[in-house]
């Protein structure tokens, strides 16, 4: 069975789909067709919004959820009148908040991913800048400005990370590969050991990693089992010896990679 | 005037953070303290919150909102416990969703943000290496294979925004730096016209760009007011000239830029 679902939002739409994701995400047996509609921001888009949502309404045979997060009332007046049923986040939550903080609502739109504070979407941007300069062991020198140093063998997932840690929580990490020299001895290398308690290590299974780096370069060396298996057991060895907090990222999204680090190490949100 | 504002979560707490700072932004007169906790996700975790709160409640003399995203109605229910006032998005959305979807919620955990589609995660990540591989015009070779090619002049956001494109929406977006040595005749540079329908200009304020270049490389040609100007001048009559869809971001957040970016190319998310 499919149902439409619509995310429909004066801002960026981010938050009403961040949210209907996670609540459509509890229905496992439905197909959802999902619609973004961003910078539904006056009359005349909101009308073509209940077109098209009636629309679907009749395609489908059963009326499409509406999860939106309007912050005009008269807008989200309009989008009330379509034949969906309706997930309407500041109807529902904006009165009682006013009514518990005693101040009326601004109902001012797009706030919550837009630069509401400069300085701090400018950590954001040097935290990605940061990353990027801090790429892949490009430049250790700057290791002492660096939030977090993330480490683990090549393809484990340490870049990705380092950008989601930037542009979600203006956290500056540098990164860098644990590579075949640095495993003779089961010791931390030489130029991580000033940098010990910013260092987070990152783990993978060796099956997963093999498939990953064969995208990259297919029947080598570097991607066969063989050789991930080995790298993975001295690394892990590394960590444990080391006492080093580490992660194993195969069943994570980077998100989750990211939040998991945030808690273990305790590291504050530049945001 | 300080309030207290909890995000709490089983899974990774983006959902109700975004949810939360969407309707807290709302009420500018009033300072919040933003307190997340993510992975509450057993009885004694849930049982440490209360305890939290409600310690916040006695130090602040007003309860804390508490915006939660948990599943599992038991830890929930713990939860509600609290000398908070609660902004329960499941306990209000998920009774009412499975009347009108007809079926039972599965209640999991962290579904919103996890991998629940592999191919499609695979995808972001392809995505965010794509970005790399390809910024600041290092592999035009490659402009073939990409679903978007940014150009501007240096400094004015198009690696945040590429990276951002990648992680949010899975899609392949490279970037080219447009330097003087393009801007002689306002055309567009030969090696972009094979991929002109692949092209978003970004544009800025000359005096935001000069500030950032100020950062990088101050008191230099490159960063000067007047360069700033010509550049700028020069790039946006060459986008007007060759009719290139453009968007000026100054006063935009990369989560704007790339949703606006989505919006007016009516690209297809990856995700």
């Amino acid at each position: 069975m499919k149902r439409t679902a619509f995310f429909i939002s004066d801002g960026t739409g981010l938050t009403a789909e961040a949210l209907g994701n996670s609540l459509l995400a509890q229905f496992e047996k439905i197909e959802f067709e999902r619609i973004t509609a961003p910078y539904i921001d006056d009359a005349d888009k909101a009308s073509n919004m209940v077109a098209r949502i009636n629309k679907s309404a009749e395609q489908d045979g059963s009326r499409p959820l509406v999860f939106d997060t309007i912050v005009d009332s008269k807008i989200r007046d309009i989008i009330a009148t379509a034949e969906g049923f309706m997930v309407d986040i500041f109807g529902t939550f904006l009165n009682p908040l006013e009514q518990e903080l005693q101040s009326s609502s601004s109902y001012s739109v797009g706030k919550s991913h837009s630069i509401n504070n400069a300085g701090r979407y400018e950590q954001r941007i040097h935290a990605v800048n940061f990353a990027l300069d801090n790429d892949d062991g490009a430049r250790t020198r700057h290791y002492n400005e660096a939030d977090l140093i993330l480490i683990g063998a090549s393809r484990s997932g340490k870049t990705p990370s380092c950008l989601y840690l930037a542009l979600q929580y203006g956290v500056k990490a540098a990164n860098y590969p644990i590579t075949e020299e640095d495993l003779d001895d089961q010791k931390l290398p030489d130029l991580l050991k000033p940098h010990k308690d910013k260092i987070f290590g990152l783990t993978i299974e060796p099956e997963r990693l093999a498939t990953i780096r064969n995208e990259r370069r297919p029947n080598s060396r570097y991607s066969s089992l063989k050789q991930c298996m080995h790298e993975i057991e001295e690394i892990e060895a590394m960590y444990r010896r080391e006492r080093i907090p580490y992660l194993n990222t195969t069943a994570y999204s980077v998100e989750e990679i990211a939040t998991r680090i945030m808690v273990t190490t305790g590291l504050k949100r530049n945001r």
